[in-house]
């Protein structure tokens, strides 16, 4: 992991056309293992439909670390990294309405046009000029400015007032646990869910399924850190997987009735085929975990169990109600929030949030000062 | 296959308490490949809430010939077989309202008490007291009578002048394609649908799926001349899947897009993962097929996919519904039946049923003459 | 208001096969502001699915006071009045196989059957077999012993520990507030509601919306006091619509957007043309209100405001939820009881709860000692 | 109603950034009962995301006729009329990347921007920056040409070798009557509906209900002839109600139980009010029509029959669905054309849809050659 610095080079000037290349500063992938905190051009509208964010607070994402490992391919060497964050307007293309020099806003970790099939669909993770494209197709927001495409519909305001610490948890962390754990397994008040996880995903979905109103939640993981962490964040339940039988567990404290929703937020196969185990007749499996092989599917039990399995990309269609409930205080996205950084320290924030569980370490925060 | 009949024996008349027990003709299943048209005891009331029926029509399930295979072990020796059929009430219970002595009845493959915590949610097929156990843990309908316990919620009163053989479709097979395939499936108005099987369940699957107007409808199979009773019954695209690259011919139909929903009908791995690779982002898998291993699930792909899995075992909660489009002539399950029998000829009416592709077999009628 | 006991005429005894007949107390109502706390035959097994109810807790319902005035000529002389309440089964009919003898019970103020075409599809409100008849077309709950029809869909079980005088408010207030105000008003996380009408059913739904989390819930009444509970209860805005103008109020506090859900809990055509006044382009108005007589639906302006209003007598299907989130606390029903008296005390109770403004009553509790 | 041509004066040419203004021919209102076709402005492009359509195809709406009677007091003098209608694109601001010149497209009547937060929400009708504004607010499609603001998303591609004639009906109509009446009603397999009102948009819900394989049809309406089309398009009874009681007819065809969906689509107080007299328990009532004045909603019975009634300017979300069937031939809009003519001849196009009844008209096509 080095942090040798790419010198930039300056375009020479040529005429009025062409102002001078200003720089920035920004963390950037340079291959797996290679990582630094360099110089860059700092972005300019390209699209009408463009703004450019001076970012004010970042964060680092699991993906991030997949990332750094190599194994995401489509992430090239000289890639600026990051999809997180709130910032404010340094400049807007022309076409852009919602949004204005001055105003504080929220980055959605997935650009949406609002005009594909897709968008219109609200399936905005699969927007075919979008998606997931920030620190991974386009440079991202782990650098002093960010270029967002279709900024109209992938920025939000930041209400006036609001703790813009916390709200850098809207990114993608909570509408991910929200969207693909909770809307996707269907919570509904009075049920008994499972939770197998209990890193920062597992610990959104936890907060986010309380808006409604479970009777039980059953929270697994093997550190007991995390399951201690999820205990203060509304868990009812707590089962320590390495330590003791979490099928018969689940099986003991639901009278052999199985959950109504287990939600999968580590990606293993082990993880999802225990959610196979446990899942109620009628119940919902909602995937929310980045897997990287198959896994077994138990079909010759669970085809006559009415169960549902869901997968997906968040779409970030939750994003305006969770500002509202932030604000409202109906959920407190700062317990998810462990460590402080300037965004400066962003190689060593890496470090910090690569040792996650010896650091004790949810979310990151990098600042931008 | 052996048709020996065993000897009923008649238990000594004692007293005017206890009248003398009278016979019927039935099918009865006597171990793996073994079964036989015999003489066995009339079924009389044992709970207020049971009826006792004289079958009209009956007919032969798939599942009907994995229990002769032996593949469904809780199916005891002297098991009376079928879940299937339509007749008249001999007898109710003094807890039944719904039926009379007389009434004509069309009998769901599933049992509903009506009390129990799932019929509450109208999940009947995990009906605490019954679900499916006609012909399966209790003796079933090919038999000339045949007892229904929880009577008013487990029989459908046939109205005057319908077509009662036509109606014996709507035992088990319509529902089945409807409720497993069409409804968990999310058909709508616009879709484009792949059926996988054109076998009795997927054709039934075929036929109710056109109540919500899917825009096109794509048969895959590896009979040509299924297919060809496919085009009949209203899909748009027939693949021959033994003939031709499934994969390749649907993503080239859908423009790559993949389709909104994919209807497992089968129930082996190869047609469940044919379902994962054809279904677009945003769709649905629905399984009908009943599975005795096993299938790959390949969240490596799907898990970004925004797709959504469901399995089933009917619960004719739809038989309501189907009884009233199959009275306005929305849907005809005629289409389904290809060979009549006398009951008496239940054992042919197998061999037939039992080598479906060489008899051109869909379904087969019992008549109880 | 008199209180003549009608005295009860012992029926002679006749043989073995008829015992003589027991007597109980029972608040009766003898017409239009007659009522009496007097003996009545206390009450036997009619059908096989009946079972007998010790009542050990019981309340008074708005409903109730209706009857008393006369305004629900349904209501026979005679009738022992009462719809809700908990106890312990006195003693079960040969059909009941969900409770027995001993065991205490959550009595719904619904009376369901389970088999008409109405229960099938939930809507026991509607039962061709029940319905809302405690207390109205049969005897009711204000009284030593109950029979309740058609138990097994019925009565609930009471978990072991339960705090049963909080569950009487299961019995019809809180489902009704849920089900007619809050799920068919659609709530959901993020939402601006406002709750017309801060008493008990108003209050039940306040309580329950919560299960949602709503961002804004505006309580509006013309009684400060109920005002100042409704704060308790988690309201956080409150509006005197006798001292200030409600619409100008809301349109303020919703940047003139309007509600997303108005829930009607008053029944008169004021508070309902207010929820009219104040819903949001695409909101919900949620009636719970008995209504008298008609109101002006203003479609010349709602025509294009894609708005969804409903009516509902409860179901009380969401019972078995409701116990669970009791058992969970996230819920505490208490919170709605003020007064508390004998049962036998009945006649007092009436005249608490026909005054509640002045005596700042909600629920009254009668406990049969 | 004049036909007087206002001369258009050319303003005067002042340097290259002003070209020559080009005129076209437009239908264009100058108050109540005064109309023309006369020379206008051809339309530019006024911001980057406008498109400028050469209309091929369009015709008449009822609201223009109430436009015309001077109903819509927005309408102003000299405003080109229209709000529907097929062509070909002329050309294209900069930020329009769904279209360019030359492709053929369907325009909707509803301008949607696909960024605010209604189009978010997918409810296109409250558009903060659309709605209906096409021959309302601007200038509408009774011209050669149109401007269409936010194109993007508010036009569809035609497919190659579609009936653009029969598209038409996509604009307004189909989706209107889908939306507003079916999807809104909830119509659902096996349902019996009633439609009050077979004009156009009666017509067209009736065409689009059988999306949803309702089993009855009744069609409500007081011409014979429009109640002999609406057989000829699915309904399965008719009701002239100026000859018999609609109420006593309805509930005897319904055994008394009422119509599951009531679906309005006239826009008075008597019909609406029929509806509310022949909704069954649990019903739904969609309102399509387009109301003058308040109706009388009889709460005093309603309150406690679980009704649900809508309300909705049609949002045009069902547009691709609509154009996918109709390419796939579930429904044949082309039914609805009774009339052709030049689009010069609209005045005389408005003559024969005003006097419909005497003309036996439904829709109009006016072509432009």
């Amino acid at each position: 992991m080095t942090t040798t610095a790419t010198p930039l080079k300056k375009e020479p000037s040529n005429g009025s056309a062409l102002k001078e290349t200003e720089t920035m500063k920004a963390l950037v992938y340079h291959g797996p293992g290679k990582k630094s905190w360099e110089n860059k051009p700092k972005p300019v509208i390209k699209e009408t439909t463009d703004a450019i964010v001076k970012i004010f607070k970042t964060t680092i994402c699991g993906t991030d670390l997949h990332i750094m490992k190599g194994d995401v391919p489509e992430v090239t060497d000289g890639r600026i990294i990051g999809h997180e964050g709130v910032g404010i307007i340094e400049e807007v293309g022309s076409g852009v309405s919602n949004f204005k020099k001055g105003d504080h806003v929220l980055i959605s970790c997935i650009t949406s046009c609002g005009k594909c099939e897709y968008c219109k669909k609200g399936m905005y993770s699969h927007c075919s000029n979008g998606g997931w494209i920030l620190g991974h197709l386009i440079d991202g927001t782990q650098a002093e400015f960010v270029r967002i495409p279709h900024a109209d519909n992938s920025l939000y305001p930041i209400p006036a007032g609001a703790d813009e610490e916390a709200l850098v948890m809207l990114s993608d962390i909570l509408p991910t646990g929200f969207e693909c754990g909770v809307l996707n397994g269907m919570v509904k008040p009075g049920d008994t869910i499972a939770i197998i996880g209990a890193g920062p995903i597992g610990l959104a979905a936890l907060l986010t399924s309380q808006f409604y109103s479970p009777s039980e939640i059953i929270m697994i993981d093997t550190d007991d850190y995390r399951l201690s962490v999820a205990k203060t964040f509304g868990a009812t339940q707590l089962i320590n997987s390495s330590k003791e039988n979490a099928v018969e567990k689940v099986m003991k404290l639901t009278k052999d009735m199985g959950v109504d929703v287990a939600i999968e937020a580590v990606g293993v196969p082990e993880t999802f085929e225990l959610c196979e185990s446990i899942v109620g007749a009628g119940g919902h499996i909602a995937n929310i975990g980045v897997h990287g092989k198959s896994v077994s599917l138990h079909l010759e039990t669970l085809w006559s169990r009415n169960v549902t399995i869901t997968t997906r990309l968040v779409d970030t269609i939750s994003t305006p109600m969770l500002l509202k409930n932030v604000q409202s205080k109906k959920i407190d996205p700062n317990k998810l929030i462990t460590h402080h950084f300037k965004l400066s320290q962003a190689v060593e924030a890496y470090e910090t949030f690569g040792h996650a569980a010896k650091e004790k370490a949810l979310k990151v925060i990098l600042t931008n000062q």
